[in-house]
């Protein structure tokens, strides 16, 4: 074990800092620094929150996190930027937060810009985690803007799922994000104070009914779709499924989060009483194999072929020539 | 040349449903089929057709269609269906339009289901184009819901990208769409009757004022990020730049759809007369080369792999034994 790593375990921010920017910065000794703090991973909770821009989220983590160290946790914070030129929200989000929790030796914040990063959110993410987890963190919350796909790749690492709504979102919001519902352990109407939140746990319960997995079968083949590996899990036989609670906070009031705190601890029993955890984990171990190999075979094979056979090969399937499944065919024969 | 790809190409209606259907089922013939009418594209020009549930987005593909085939055009539409199991719309609004359009010859309607297609829609879009590409349509129309990674996958196959808004949607909304507003190169405000319309074209003028790509490095960088690809295109030397117009239309009262079929002729010479379009093709067609080798390449190695090798690994990756990296490079190690 390297001196950092050993450091970092220990519990020294300057070695937690430095090896984060080693993995971020992708340096080369970063892979066998993951390796070596691997075997301390495994101790922290993973907590996803996903929400659109506006519901208050990271607020509410804010608040989550103050209600967390009065319970002595300690807490870790990924706040996945998001990949849009328009919004610099998060940093700016990032810089009130930090004001508010620093000095706090409990609690660690890091930002991740996911722009142009190669090999894939998900994968960052998850070395972050470990990292984070590694430095003996109790709690590692990954946050990040519910918009799109990467968000469900974030949530991957997570075991408890938090998706953040806010009352006065119209029904066009709502089915955008009907996506993101499936992935929700527990759902949070944010900005309670505000009118109409009522209405929003109602609509949000309907949608529940109507569409959240009611069997692992239907969990297995919503996730099984969002995940694509050639296996897919087996069946437990005696799994309780988790209804998702639909709760009322309002983040800056400090309302409702003990209620939260304690939704979020129910959620953990319940993974970790009924061994769904394991299999969680199995399942997320699982598509990390099988990205990870993908992006090994690609960098193997990219590494064999020059610039000018792919520039060749463009342009026999632009001019028609070849077509470009038999083009990667017969590569493919090449190279083997 | 089989018979029904000739067929197909001599405008066959017949056969092009048949071809369609074998290429959705994945029957073993659908490569060999792709490869024989792969000469026959290059033909139409694709229009990809995105925005948000409720922008009324059928109505106005509608609308343009009945416009183009004024003009004596003759039109293709795939409708992407949405992936989440709590909207039914697509489906729904397809039937509708499919009453309105329906007896004519030189209209013809797909829908395709995302759900659970192994390889990617990107791949499944692409195949569907170039068989009616190859059936002698003149606009193939390629439309989807705009809600994450998959319109901008679909977005890819298309020349010219319209993305559809409706004023009365949230800042909220404006600040999720904000990812969506880069891909396009036509903005259209449907719905154009209702109050605040203008504001609407308004917000939208500035955030492209705001985010556009200014420059071709900036829009390399924008869709380089989104396509991932291990090289980067050229800067070409002469290109002009094409700001997106914003249009007002309302597709059911039949309003600015001449204007808005008067654009996309004009993003149509833009592209053909700088060149653009062959670069963009070239792009278009790096990106799918990468796509099929990495689907390949994990076919190849899937194929290897036992599924209690995997079981094997992930539990001792689970159980801390080993890293998920260092146990991918064992892997490949072992496979070669």
């Amino acid at each position: 074990m390297t001196n950092q790593v050993e450091l970092l375990v220990k519990g020294s921010r300057r070695a937690l800092a430095r090896t984060l920017t080693l993995i971020e910065n992708q340096h080369p000794q970063a892979q066998a620094t993951l390796a070596q703090l691997y075997p301390h991973t495994g101790k922290a909770w993973i907590l996803g929150v996903t929400g659109a821009p506006g519901t208050g989220k990271s607020s509410l983590v804010n608040a989550l996190t103050k209600a967390l160290r009065e319970q002595e946790k300690t807490v870790a914070i990924i706040a996945v930027d998001p990949t849009s030129p328009f919004s610099g929200g998060a940093i700016l989000g990032d810089r009130i937060r930090m004001q508010d929790l620093s000095g706090d030796k409990g609690v660690f914040i890091r930002s991740m810009a996911t722009r142009g990063s190669l090999g894939g959110v998900a994968t960052a993410t998850r070395d972050m985690v470990r990292v984070l987890d590694a430095a003996g963190f109790d709690y590692v919350i990954v946050e990040t803007v519910g918009a799109g796909q990467s968000e469900v790749d974030i949530v991957r690492t997570a075991y408890t799922t938090l998706v953040i709504e806010a009352p006065g979102l119209g029904d066009d919001v709502q089915a955008i994000k009907a996506g993101i519902l499936e992935i929700a352990d527990i759902l949070v109407v944010n900005k309670a104070d505000r009118n109409g939140a009522d209405q929003t746990v109602r609509s949000l319960r309907a949608m529940l009914e109507l569409g959240h997995p009611a069997s692992w079968e239907q969990f297995v083949s919503h996730h099984g779709r969002l995940m694509e590996t050639p296996t897919m899990p087996s069946t437990p036989s005696d799994v309780t499924l988790w209804i998702p609670p639909v709760l009322k906070t309002s983040a800056i009031q400090n309302e409702g989060i003990t209620e939260l705190v304690i939704q979020i601890e129910k959620h953990r029993q319940h993974l970790t009483e009924s061994g769904t955890v394991a299999q969680l984990e199995a399942r997320y171990i699982e598509i990390e194999l099988y990205e990870r190999l993908q992006q090994a075979l690609m960098r193997q094979v990219t590494s064999q072929l020059s610039e000018s056979l792919i520039q060749t090969i463009i342009n026999q399937i632009r001019t028609r020539e070849i077509d470009p499944q038999t083009a990667v065919n017969q590569l493919l024969v090449q190279l083997n």
